[in-house]
């Protein structure tokens, strides 16, 4: 079927491959299509590099001329580190410009779409508009919201447990489901958790995948307890930022610092406040965080409604123990009517474990 | 397809359909082709009644001479409250008898099938045989294990929480997994829980849907707290026992007994052993328990590896805390390595909730 949503759908395809790979710059797939054919396809790539519109319109050449392009993402109107494709789309003699959803930068919304219009072009929007904002999800929240797109990753057993009684947690789930965890540090830019796992485990945070991208590790620690010998510390592949408060050791730190480590002072005297890292990231300009953390900091976020997204992997087995900790601890709601539902929830088998996907309603 | 898994899941589907209504015997159904037709189908409805092969032979008349019977449990050979079907099988002239399953009763155990084979019938064994013996699981542990079949059944957040830090639990599920839930009451014999949850919500323990038998109604209570004005003790829907401990009111006792109330009085000190109470069980011929009972009886269950199937009720919502109950308390395991894996789970969604059905591997 050639329908709008047919074509509408290899450009959201052809974006997706390349998640991961655009920070801070939004997926973009293009098709433009002549005499019911594809004549040019494109994606964008990496930021500072060509828009997709830009590679489809380069592809077609001459047969960009009366044609119809479809793209996941409102064509750009100002003069970024790239020229605008807007214009670019009216010098080709495009005749009809199809849009999936408007673009949320504020620099951009309405005005690519306005462009086109003003020169005559046919302009749809919204052909696979629910799609294409949720592929988008982390550049829009980061757009709109001035912070990263925050995704809480456990891993768990029925009983919701993250490791017995005694803190002893490996493995939980399949090697499989540990696998697809590095697939998502690959894609985020930040990865954070609490100096307890870090203490308990001395981990490294790395995607552990053929060509994986290593996220910023990020560890909230409020007084420095971290051991220098440590792998965050000492690895060097890739960066660690520490966040801490007004009552750490000045020396450790000078210590971490000159190990390259980059300690960030909060204002806070006690506990860190989420809020406060998130608002640093999103000043930092980092777009995406994933939460690998212990029942404390995950409840602690959530309690500051900073989770966007839940994955779960919940492996096929039961612990027990009434001092086994669970993956969301601190005080917790007091009654169901405060419990916080979720939508858009999907399931999918990896290995012997199930994946949890949802999204949190906030009340 | 009409071979002879085709037929013997027609008979499958006709003995499934007196779910909850032969105990304490098996669901068993039967049909009879003759000439590539179908000229009798029958299922065992009650205890005491006609087995599935006489309601199938009855109905198939002469046309029974020179047939083949299929059966989903090999038919009896004793006199038991009703005559030998593998004599009556023999009698009416069948020429073949397929069995999904031989019967567990030491008292049947391939007798049947001998009977059969002497007479000079062909006998075949196996087809549809796993799904056969699935379908008695009750019956099948009852027989060999002489105890009921324990099904552990909750209603879960995502976090693994069944309550919130301050006890509240209305509701966690939705109306259509608490309807389910009646189902699952109205298909077993009992159902336990303890003095806790009693003492919490004054619950009725009933199967609330149309035409729903209530199942015997078992309280672990072992110094007899429980109210006398309570739904358990005076709405007389159901028989109610109480398990009690030598430490027991005797007063108390007395005004339950006056009730009607069935007190039970194991030989525990303090706490009651699970397995006293399904040894008891096992001796009164209840072959099914429906545990809908707190983390901690959970556990104890679990511990005496009583629990033969697991069905949880997964609501889409968090609630957090650390002291929010889990439906697994107690001590639990140590380590991973001693984690309780589940085999043959299934998961199912039921209104907005996911239901998960998983069977223990106890190592």
């Amino acid at each position: 079927m050639t329908t709008d949503a047919f074509y509408m759908n290899i450009a959201l395809n052809h974006a997706r491959a390349m998640k991961g790979q655009t920070d801070p710059n939004p997926l973009v797939g293009c098709v433009i299509v002549h005499h019911s054919r594809i004549v040019g396809i494109g994606a964008h790539l990496k930021a500072g590099e060509a828009h997709a519109e830009i590679h489809a319109l380069r592809m077609a050449g001459e047969q960009a001329h009366g044609s119809t392009l479809y793209v996941t993402l409102e064509p750009c109107s100002h003069h970024g580190r790239t020229g605008p494709c807007a214009e670019a789309i009216v010098q080709a003699g495009v005749k009809k410009v199809i849009i999936a959803t408007l673009d949320p930068n504020p620099m951009v919304c309405g005005n690519g779409a306005s462009i086109l219009k003003t020169a005559g072009i046919d302009v749809e929007i919204g052909v696979c508009g629910e799609e294409a904002r949720k592929m988008n999800e982390v550049f829009n929240t980061f757009m709109e919201q001035k912070r990263p797109f925050i995704t809480l990753k456990t891993g768990i057993t029925m009983d919701g447990k993250v490791a017995t009684h005694t803190s002893h947690s490996k493995w939980i789930t399949s090697e499989e489901a540990r696998k697809d965890v590095h697939q998502l540090r690959h894609e985020h830019v930040t990865i954070l958790t609490g100096i307890n796992t870090v203490l308990k485990d001395d981990p490294a945070l790395t995607a552990r995948i053929p060509n994986g991208r290593n996220p910023i590790r990020i560890v909230m620690d409020s007084t420095l307890k971290i051991p220098l010998h440590y792998q965050l510390i000492q690895d060097k592949q890739a960066e660690t930022w520490i966040f801490t408060t007004s009552i750490h050791d000045i020396e450790k730190r000078n210590a971490l610092e000159a190990e390259g480590i980059k300690v960030i002072v909060t204002n806070d005297s006690q506990v860190i406040d989420p809020c406060n890292i998130v608002t640093y990231l999103g000043e930092q300009g980092i777009s995406s965080l994933l939460l690998e953390a212990g029942g404390t900091i995950n409840a602690a976020f959530l309690e500051r409604k900073l989770i966007d997204k839940f994955i779960l992997y919940m492996a096929p087995k039961v612990i027990g123990g009434k001092n086994a900790p669970t993956f969301l601890e601190g005080d917790g709601v007091e009654t169901m009517e405060e419990s916080i539902e979720f939508t858009d929830v999907s399931i999918e088998k990896i290995g012997k474990d199930i994946k949890w996907t949802a999204y949190p309603l906030y009340k």
